[in-house]
């Protein structure tokens, strides 16, 4: 297939490969392996972990609980804090579906436990330092209180605690990501330790993908819930979490101007293409994505000099050398690895495979 | 209609008023209103305009145009640098619509006028400081150079110079705004003064919001091609284009968690939702939206001390005051002002209005 818009390409190879390195890790570490979908949100690409005995997913709303379970899940978190005004769609989940929900707070657990009636795990969310959602390891007057509404509902049970440590995201290293996941791991001990007598098969769920991907160490952890490990990006490669050659997903952009003032090509292929997350570069701009050239039919990985350094609508501008503006034309396809596959991946809606089949993500509506 | 999830509300009545007040500008400076529909997308928010006598259009792709040409629209300026890579696609327009492009460089211009058989108008692309795509005014060597490029095909016309001042949207103030749109007059009445003589119907088309809201000078315009000003957001109020009165969008999100220690409220709606788009806040820090609440059945803009702070995937962050804390609960809708309306609505992909009917915008493929 010619590509002549943007059109973010999946490599199917070197997904199956990250699947299969994150199911031996699971296994060795004797860890319940509960992949997040939100990140690839596509059925075909679920399929490709049943093939690895994958039985049970983690996704961020009611409508993807749905979506995954008419594709036959039968297994699911919904990992966010449980928004109650969507109480009433649970009943359109199959009911042979395990459910489970997230809450860090009575009122929550309360809503629910009055205005569905189906069987549900409860998860209390922790926050071991992200500071999004979730209460401090510390408050075990206030998850008392939880576990107390909790237990008011016969058909609500008390699972355990789940945590994302997302501020590895933001690490600067390998060693810093190992810091943030040993503190986390620490704080959801100490719970462990303090409920397990009450509860003895308490579960401790975890999950961002620096932490999945770089540590050997999951003492207590009973779960793993990474997404981003099945594409990868900038950012995970930025933290140490992979190498740029796990990464899954190009977005190939065909180049529309030239700038010669400034050395810089203009591509079809802006913020409604890639999101706008970025990371900092090594001149300290902004980088949006690294630059892939085919030369003399060769792949050619360019340096960070070269970069995709500014994203408007459709517009994105790619800083190079002039060695390398020389060699592009206008109507060439340059390929752009992304910094955040998860927003990349939503905003494009779908992906060309490597053998020119298109997969589809989940409807919007 | 009971809002349970992230739901962009529109205000067709302030969008009317939006549409009236820059046509009844477009009439009284003697210029042609050719609005840019990639803000809403939607054929219905469309035919707003065809009740003002609007027609004529701008887009930003070929999918774009051929959308709206479905839609009746017959007189299209797709306003990028025409991506040759789609020069096939041209085809499928109806041949009864007047198409105009768009190009910066000889190669765009001859590989169009080589590969497609069809009348089109030809604009030159002009860079007044935005330094995105486009020329120098002062490159006339070049500029003649297309020209003749473009005079080589019987069915191309060379309709005249085209920019967008795009540098408008990180004013600091309305006077800066003029400052900028004193300066791009300036550049396109140099390139209207030279190339006149030979061409004396030259069009001198501009774009910006910012510019086409606030100043009431349009020397040697002939066209304003705004699209942003039918809703309006943060990002144009902050420059001075707008009152947050006129700003027509509301992003209505569920409160799912409170953190009493930061008080923070944490809402379902995130990335995918706003996009990253921010402006700076007082604080210096990034805000991502303002925030409306309910009160006694009234709504109260907070002030900008309390704002949409942070967004991952799905959540996001909204600082308050403690007052403001203490009065929100779990389940409470509250509204956000978006920061760029155009990415906002590009995410979300619908509209749902003051009436409860959802507007839907063009198909994704």
């Amino acid at each position: 297939m010619e590509i002549v818009r943007p059109t973010l390409v999946l490599n199917k190879t070197k997904c199956l490969q990250n699947i299969e390195l994150m199911v031996e890790k699971a296994r060795r570490h004797n860890l319940s392996f509960r992949p997040h979908f939100k990140t690839h949100q596509s059925a075909i690409i679920g399929s490709w972990f049943q093939s690895f005995g994958v039985d049970r997913i983690t996704v961020s709303s009611v409508s993807m609980a749905r979506y995954f379970a008419q594709n036959g899940w039968r297994n699911l978190t919904i990992a966010i804090p449980f928004n109650i005004l969507e109480i009433s769609e649970l009943k359109d989940l199959p009911s042979d579906c395990i459910i489970n929900l997230v809450v860090d707070s009575p009122e929550a657990a309360q809503e629910i436990g009055n205005k569905s009636s189906r069987d549900l795990g409860i998860f209390i969310k922790i926050s071991t330092g992200y500071n999004r959602a979730g209460l401090e390891y510390s408050a075990v007057p206030k998850i008392d209180e939880i576990i107390y509404s909790i237990s008011q509902y016969n058909h609500l049970k008390f699972l355990g605690f789940l945590t994302h440590a997302g501020h590895t995201y933001q690490a600067s290293s390998k060693y810093e990501v190992q810091n943030i996941h040993y503190d986390s791991l620490k704080k959801l001990f100490y719970l462990k330790e303090y409920f397990s007598p009450d509860f003895p098969e308490l579960e401790i769920s975890i999950g961002d993908t620096p932490s999945c991907s770089i540590s050997e160490n999951f003492m207590g952890v009973t779960e793993i819930r990474p997404g981003n490990f099945i594409f990868y990006d900038l950012m995970q490669h930025s933290v140490g979490a992979c190498s740029i050659d796990d990464i899954a997903l190009r977005m190939h952009c065909p180049v529309i101007s030239k700038q010669p003032m400034r050395n810089e090509l203009v591509i079809y292929g802006g913020a409604i293409h890639f999101s706008k997350d970025y990371i900092i570069n090594t001149d300290g701009k902004n980088l949006y994505g690294r630059v892939i050239i085919r030369k003399n039919n060769e792949q050619e990985l360019l340096d960070s000099t070269n970069y995709l350094s500014r994203l408007t609508q459709e517009h994105g501008i790619v800083k190079v050398n002039p060695s390398v503006f020389s060699k592009i034309a206008i109507g060439d396809i340059i390929e752009i690895i992304p910094v955040h596959a998860c927003l990349t991946a939503h905003s494009m809606g779908r992906y060309l495979t490597n053998k020119s089949e298109f997969i589809e993500m989940m409807p919007r509506f």
